[in-house]
């Protein structure tokens, strides 16, 4: 089979490789569509991400959907033919962390498209078949693929308990926070405003459902007047992370979605005297058979984030189409083209 | 003023009465909606409810909407002209139970219509500030009087930790089950069934976005296969209870919203093996700010629910429509006219 | 290796029987305590428990301790020699449920001691090396053993929400009644009534900690003015677990542990009024670690429930005891001896 | 009546007062005992803590017990002569804040010894009904009153929700961090390591049931290997706050309770990768009634805490006494004698 491989930095090569064979509680997977994520352009450019480094060839791609082809001995929940959405981190199942159910955390968790572990660039790939979860013929291919990204937005409304009537502050009008808009959106949040720089971007959101869109390049959060009870924080601008706190009511919850190695500065008196709460978010756990849901359901459009499909042989045009064209929201490479 | 006044069963009398006299804290409102409860329903036709007795002129109605006309002392929230929903029941605020945010279960509640406090059809009412909500433009004076209604399947959802997602049985089509459907769909979730004898009913369930219905007089709740997250039960028949449990997935909860004096059935072992959860609901608590959000943004529809408009002198009929006409849901009482 | 084996209804014989062998992830541990449940004494004296129906040989005894002697490919969580208690209900750890922790409900269980599943009461067994929980040697064998009905005490704890400074009714004060009492003290209760028609027991109870026994000979639940904030039920009486809800205050929580197969009697009114909350309970779900920790601390001793010890061949008699002494809480066997 | 006034930064002078008339709905107490706070030790030195600045006479003291000796209108829940703790926060009752039970997030709180509400070191004192909690005789006047320090120690374990088995760090052994200790393992955590500078105080630690102390000064709290379930930072100090994130494992919990004006740089990485939960605590809600159940049944023991007994007319000792004296805890000024 033919997989894109990130043989240097922004080096992207095709080369034929066997195919995956499964182990038992396999499935193999043929890849029908995979999203391009912000981490995948990261170890593209930098070769790594903070401790994360590629130092052997590697396949990227983890937002991933396909149809099961074969199986390993034990799987018990598939057919060939099913039509799949990948969950791209394997847990042990087994370790404390996971028996409570915060399988996100567990100590031995093999994610796609992290160092040293492929990732979906690829014409087939093998997983367990619990992390390979059927979706109905309503939840398209590229839907499919992209319940990755849609999943850390409902869990960030989750770490955040957005709930109905909620008034939701998105800092961040990059893919991740165009998903947690939809997702607080579908926990019943009344109230969402988007903030971002990027006047196109904010266009989108206000096409996606936004009840207020906030430019700050021209006002500031601080002047904003906004008074949230839920901030997913999708910027990972550490001066942005700060002022989202003062746009908290009391009791407000913070969750630290977008990434970075930098500290950020809390406030402490702000967060005692409205006893806030700031939480950090890894991934997600036990979000697809919601996301699944959601989507089929009609609640939330992740066709819509679709800006671009890429052949295989394309990856590194979809690895790089964001930084020449600022209204490039997702790509998709589709490796059976 | 005018109030419409039971005065012994089955019989209501218009009186002439004098204007409430607002005590410290309290606003005056002049009454423009009411809507028609079946505990009207009851205490009209019986004189009772269980343990509470009407031994004495009682003026019904509980579900109310109207405009701030004045204000006693220590007001500082309202300005007349205000368009306020009102939460018919008034707690001590200071117990134990009212400090812990649960003032629905205060020993010295006073609420509206219930023996020997008067109710809304009246011109005019007196009510502490705190349980007059404003409500925008957005929220007709229909819809403020209904927000009580809703705020119980609200309240019945908060229970049932229904969310995104999640699966919910809802027994009973009658107003509290339309409004629990609605509820329900602003929590997110992506499937309700509604059951009920009711062919009617159902249709305006289904029409009230309902995923499925069901007619328990055809197929019993048992054959009907539903594998549901979250029963709201809000028929009040013993049997349809009980046998509401046994549609609920394993960690499954059941909430008792209908009522009744009687005791319900509760297959131990099922209970157990599942791990069922089996809760009570009195009221609400904490719940105008978040219907009057989800009814404002268009999320919840209660003007659909109105089936029919009534003056102060024709309280009687509005009282007793329901018996004549099945397709009647919610009548309102308009006590201006 | 020598195993007691029930062969018939009230038969036990001792049969040879091949040395575990440990599949892939387990380990193979030599048993060194193993508590009688009622459970045990129910497949003895009846051969059934509801739909479990033993027709075949059966090994019972599932709260068991002792040595990890050998181990499976995989295994990398233990050396030989480490002293274990042993969960003895093995879920298939992929499914949704133990994905989401609830690990408990999952529908693969395969749990000792239950038809087809062979028990403890052998001198070795095997399982999967993530329920044979390490233990420091502050916790004796035989309470290494009791950390599973412990676990169910801890278990009921955490679903009826017991804290610091709750008042905590447990009625029955069997062996499950007694675990549940040192739980709930070890949650932060103050105040522990146990009720009982055994004066033995309630002598126990209260040299346990209790804060009040009560005889409900002679004075019925409902004329004894108890005002609990949780209810664990373990006496599975019907009667007495509708009367119990009418010890509890308003937001209170009924845990219903004590199994049987019959119907309880709900009042609703009263459930409703009072938002009383009715729990289901299936065993238990991580618990270990914290067992472990409260037994090692001090804070809860389980070698005090221990009556007796009987070698592997006087099995029978240790399921007997119980019958004959109504003194007796909890045999042990020592299979080694 | 007598009461010491803080008339200029360090100056207190005793001036003679009109003993304070009941409102509706407050009793007047008799003031037995106050403890010293640092708030008050602040206020004492510095004339202002952060936006707070003294700025006309004040009576300071927020810790307060005594005897009700008179009662408003409509004062129904005490009698003359009943000995009461005062939790010194009286917020509006009526606020959306208030009704969510979050009553110490009410804007409108009016909370002693805070500009410009006298305090409690005065012979008399009035304050609402509900804010005057009954204490029985197993509680001495002194416990009554450092129930305040307590309940933030209880507010503490509940924001970071110990419980039963778990891993707690206290960061700083003053007087908030030694109840915060009694709080932890009242809430049932069996593992509670003191870190401070102070021996003095971690030997205070240690006495109380710490079961491990780390002299930060001796032994960074990163070299400590500490992993802990919840941290409550009670120290106040910027780097230590920082470095107690190292000491949360997966899924831990950071409670922020020592207070100040600075920044806290929070890691985001570590936060993220960890799914930390950084909450601010401000003072604590509905805590008394859980206090006053540990204190009587001896869980927990404040008497222990005090270091020296004055009279009203040395409240300028006790206040300066900490300056002077390292091993002094908690000083209790008696207004009475």
């Amino acid at each position: 089979m033919r997989a894109s491989v990130l043989t240097a930095t922004r080096t992207i090569e095709i080369e034929e490789r066997p195919e995956p064979e499964p182990r038992p509680g396999e499935v193999v997977v043929r890849v029908s569509s995979v999203g391009v994520c912000g981490s995948d352009i990261h170890y593209y450019r930098d070769g790594r991400i903070g401790p994360f480094v590629v130092d052997a060839p590697l396949v990227l791609g983890h937002e991933a959907a396909g149809e099961v082809v074969a199986f390993g001995d034990g799987v018990d929940r598939h057919a060939v033919g099913d039509r799949v959405s990948l969950e791209p981190g394997v847990p042990d199942f087994t370790c404390r962390l996971c028996l409570e159910g915060k399988y996100n955390l567990c100590p031995n968790m093999r994610f796609f498209a992290t160092p040293p572990i492929d990732g979906a660039f690829s014409e087939y790939v093998a997983i367990h078949q619990a992390f390979a979860h059927p979706v109905p013929d309503a939840v398209s291919d590229d839907a499919a693929a992209l319940l990755e990204p849609l999943s850390v937005g409902l869990w960030a409304c989750r770490k955040g308990a957005a709930g109905p009537g909620s008034r939701v502050l998105i800092n961040g009008a990059g893919p991740i926070g165009l998903v947690s808009l939809q997702a607080a959106l579908a926990f019943g949040a009344t109230e969402v405003v988007v903030a971002d720089v990027n006047k196109q971007r904010l266009d989108v959101a206000a096409a996606s459902g936004a009840t207020g869109t906030l430019n700050v390049g021209d006002t500031p959060l601080e002047d904003a007047g906004i008074d949230a009870d839920v901030v997913l924080e999708c910027s990972g601008v550490p001066e942005a992370t700060t002022a989202a706190l003062y746009a908290l009511r009391p009791g407000g919850r913070a969750v630290l979605v977008g990434s970075g190695s930098h500290d950020v500065a809390l406030p402490l008196m702000r967060l005692q005297v409205h006893e806030l709460q700031v939480s950090g978010l890894f991934r997600y756990a036990n979000t697809w058979p919601m996301a699944i849901e959601l989507v089929a359901s009609g609640r939330i459009d992740l066709d819509r984030l679709v800006t671009g499909h890429y052949g295989l042989e394309q990856t590194e045009e979809a690895l790089t189409v964001g930084m020449r064209d600022p209204a490039s929201i997702k790509p998709i490479v589709s490796p059976q083209t």
